[in-house]
């Protein structure tokens, strides 16, 4: 394998064959990733695998029934978790403090750091794999499907399976619209359309302008697929779900 | 390369040798790495790229003086944002909704993979990497220096050079301790002492346990690494800052 046309050709797959891949392959994935870094090789992170038909069909409804949670070999819901490493230190009788903000974002760190290397292994490997955004919208009915306890919050849901179609070919931003040397630039209105031109001129996109009656695709954006109202409302779901399972007082 | 042996044999490099990467490599290796997967592909994050001697020199403080902020080649700082998006729609005319938790937490899942899949193709190039944590302990200090606007945050810093050290070897806990089929388990304390036995019995960790005149690894953890007071101290900044940053009202 060729290191370089590996990460620029990789693409999200949708579409499974209904072959299920071995939990042995699943497992070996997931103990390489955990050689990923963490913080302070604490590991706060746990991963749920969900491969029955029943456990599919629960946690379907919470990703607005995208089809790669039925269509999928593996659903593996990555969780931050400050639970486990909490428990530990109890037993040792140390005074625990991860009931807060810090840790919640330093378990998140760690669980997105290991999807996403669980992302890479398995596409080198030849799986399929898709990330699922719902994990967030309605973490709390999906902690309440995999019996998530405090300190436990899901935050990537990655879908595997042998793909049944090739890679979704995306377009990507220019170099110069995302990295910047040593200090964040102040752009003026004409370097945005710059930046945003390759997304603006690709022409898959204009159908979605076209499908939905807008003027153009931020719209589409920002007024269909991410409306406010939709943002908002989640993110009070959200933030009282970090309440229930503590990382928030 | 064989991938298994790569994943599994890889860890952080906190030692660089004097010589610069050239911008070349570090550029490619970003522009491979955003072809990583992103929330409906608004590709939601920044890299500012630290190079210069003064550059580091003003971000070493703010990183508790991390020997490998000067020492490093490229300190790459990887930000959740989403001000750029936000400029593209109100360009378009378009209500963009994403001053809010969700839309912070789509962010940070979006840099946080693009970080760790820049930490794959340096390391598979030969590079030495290590993410930085203190990252989101001084988010405020490190926007103020980097000139990041509001809908930015810091979430991930990596140092990166040619490496002057072979990569750390650590412990890592057991398949069975991470990963769950179905749901989450009712862990018993013995469990939670099995779990972390590989981590207990550890031999260079037995030295952190006498260095610091504590019982157990648990407690040089909670109490002295990780105290709940750092922890509480750092929560409430890092919630100022995304107030600042106007992803939290």
């Amino acid at each position: 394998m060729k290191v370089d046309d590996f990460f620029v050709n990789r693409g999200s797959v949708r579409q499974y064959k209904s072959e299920q891949v071995p939990d042995a392959v699943i497992d070996d994935i997931i103990l390489q990733a955990s050689k990923a870094p963490t913080t302070g090789n604490m590991q706060l992170y746990s991963v749920v695998v969900t491969k029955s038909a029943e456990g599919k069909e629960r946690l379907s409804g919470a990703h607005f029934n995208q089809p790669m949670v039925k269509g999928c070999s593996h659903l593996l819901t990555v969780c931050a978790d400050f639970n486990r490493f909490t428990r530990w230190c109890e037993l040792g009788k140390a005074d625990a403090g991860f009931d807060n903000m810090l840790s919640f974002i330093s378990a998140m760190t760690d669980a997105v750091i290991l999807s996403q290397q669980i992302c890479t292994i398995a596409e080198m490997r030849g799986l399929g794999t898709c990330y699922l955004g719902t994990v967030t919208y309605n973490a709390g009915a999906i902690a309440e499907i995999l019996s998530l306890p405090s300190l436990v919050v899901p935050v990537a849901c990655l879908s595997i399976g042998y793909p049944a179609e090739a890679p979704a070919e995306t377009e990507r931003l220019p170099l110069e619209g995302i990295r910047y040397y040593e200090r964040y630039p102040s752009h003026s209105d004409s370097d945005i359309v710059d930046i945003f031109k390759s997304k603006d001129d690709y022409v898959p996109n204009h159908k979605y302008v076209e499908e939905n009656g807008k003027e153009n695709l931020a719209q589409v954006f920002a007024e269909v697929r991410y409306p406010r109202s939709m943002n908002e409302e989640f993110s009070v779901s959200f933030m009282e779900f970090l309440r229930k399972q503590k990382f928030l007082k």
